[in-house]
């Protein structure tokens, strides 16, 4: 690497983020700890989803596996975006078909009743898992801390888990948009302390997911999903904490073709694009002004190595030397071959070298 | 309405379909005959989806009730994408929770045994549905017909329903490409002739539902949906039924703003615009070669009549008077109130009258 004043990141990962010169191209891959790997599957069957997320030891074992495998340029903290509603006081349980909260919050009594958590009382195991994991890593490379973004947040909390047409949540944006802001507010209240606190604990980076964002038209986007993500990149970016550790932000909505422009004016610093995208458009929607995190298919490490390292070199050309950080467009896919990722991350290391460097 | 030549068609919604004049825009809504009107719950409660798909005199009933009740200037055909399936040798179960397939198809040989039916021989029941149906409507509107699109019809027949993250389908394009393609091939000429046997049974219009085609990426898109919605339209262009009866073809990707570019090269007379993309910036995508449709959110139906209202403004002054049918962007939610429907159709008919028509 290059000689760096002493304030400018080491790490590739934390140097793309913030747009600065890199020898190659960062890459980390959404849920990077997870059922690909059979390491991560030897784990969970000796401990539930939950049991995993609350278990410090547990969660650092299945980060560091990535790290330790595949060789990863960041790690992610294992976890789940749902862990704060039970904080928030919304039960949640995690069966193997996808997660429940008991009782969704469909109008103004339930909004009224949720309340705003203090992160390191009702969730200290995360910041726990936060710390181990820092101790695992003895500064190999950063660790990324996340939580859910605001409107995602509310879609699991209003339709009580996953949904093909988000109707209740509609329902609320549409029939009660007071009632719908007022969840949303206690919502970006609640993952802006939260992600304070995990980089207090130690985070490098933080990301915000907004999974479901994507179903909203474009006005509506900008009402109730970016309003208050960019409230939680403020609150953050406001805190005693932030002063202390600035560390980079990172927001990601799935399906963000529609919205780039307004994308742009998050606050964030680095955004994901999903795959459905390319990388040289969305980098002409948004501008320069910051990084760009994605988006290879998750579907094409199905493809044979030299397919994929050629979809590799592809996404490698579209986004550019600066400011670009590898990563799938989503998730990986659980049936996804772990020898597969291997030959994505030795195709973006060898194809991403710059002369010189 | 003004003089026009006897070769154009009368009907708004045809006029509309070719770029004609027209003194106001038509509107009709995917899902119009379905469970939102509680005529339509009456006739579901005596007979099973199934049934009402496969009795042409129960099609024809619900076909006609938003017509009667509500007004629209189209009516589109009750049916199912998914009911071909049987005919190619695939059996489907329509529980209340989604459609099932039985035995889906992931391999070489599962694909091979699918065969391209007669629709006249296998599906009658629809062919009499449409001649039905044109006698009840005696020329009031005109009757649409429909298909899936090969891509959509592929995700159901390898994934065995809907899905979350579309992970068998993926490993069939990107695992075995030339499967994958021998699969959409034999669902784009069964489209294509039963398109064709529609029309001939007098539908007015045909509409290719690829509501899964917002998956894949834009390299993907043209390769394993554009590619084959397109062979469907040829296909349909070439035949004998269409030089006879040169009906519109609509063409409706869900999701559809990351490729409005390739869009406009499907061959299609309309295509159809999902509500997470402005429609003016469709426009500017596609080009003035084309009609739109579209694409107000489903979810607007929750709004206040007023706020209703102004949405559908919206949507009229970005659209423009040339060359659009007002519809949703995606299917009718089953919770929505039809005096909603009914508001929304009194404001298209009222903002959209030219002065002077």
């Amino acid at each position: 690497m290059s000689q760096t004043a002493s304030a400018e990141p080491e790490h590739l990962f934390l140097r793309a983020c913030r747009r600065l010169p890199v020898p190659r191209t960062p890459i980390w891959m959404m849920r990077q700890a997870g059922r690909y790997l059979p390491e991560y599957r030897a784990v969970r069957a000796k401990a539930s989803f939950l049991e995993l997320c609350r278990t410090p030891e547990l969660a650092c074992e299945v980060t560091l596996q990535p790290i330790d495998l595949l060789g990863f340029d960041a790690a992610i903290l294992f976890s789940d975006i749902l862990i704060t509603l039970p904080a928030m006081g919304l039960e949640v349980a995690f069966p193997d078909k996808g997660p429940k909260i008991l009782a969704p919050v469909r109008d103004r009594a339930g909004i009224d009743a949720i309340v705003v958590p203090d992160p390191e009382a009702e969730l200290p195991f995360v910041m726990e898992a936060v710390r181990q994991i820092q101790r695992g890593l003895g500064g190999r490379v950063p660790l990324i801390g996340f939580a859910g973004a605001p409107f995602t947040m509310m879609t699991y909390a209003v339709e009580g888990g996953g949904s093909k047409d988000y109707a209740h949540t509609r329902k609320l944006l549409f029939g009660d948009p007071g009632a719908a802001h007022a969840l949303l507010d206690k919502l970006a209240r609640t993952t802006a302390v939260y992600l304070e606190a995990q980089i207090a604990a130690g985070a490098d980076a933080v990301q915000l997911f907004d999974s479901w964002a994507g179903i909203l038209s474009p006005r509506d986007f900008r009402e109730f999903a970016l309003r208050w993500s960019k409230r939680v990149i403020e609150l953050i970016r406001e805190s005693r904490t932030f002063a202390a550790r600035p560390v980079p932000i990172i927001y990601f909505v799935n399906g963000c073709a529609p919205y780039l422009e307004d994308y742009a004016t998050s606050g964030a610093d680095v955004l994901g694009v999903d795959w459905r995208v390319d990388i040289d458009v969305a980098r002409r929607g948004v501008g320069d002004g910051v990084a760009l995190q994605g988006n290879l298919d998750p579907g094409a490490l199905f493809l044979s190595p030299r397919d994929l390292r050629d979809r590799v070199a592809e996404v490698l050309a579209k986004a550019g030397p600066v400011g670009h950080i590898f990563n799938l467009g989503h998730g990986v896919l659980p049936e996804t071959d772990p020898e597969h990722v291997r030959a994505m991350i030795t195709a973006v290391r060898e194809l991403s070298t710059r002369a010189g460097a």
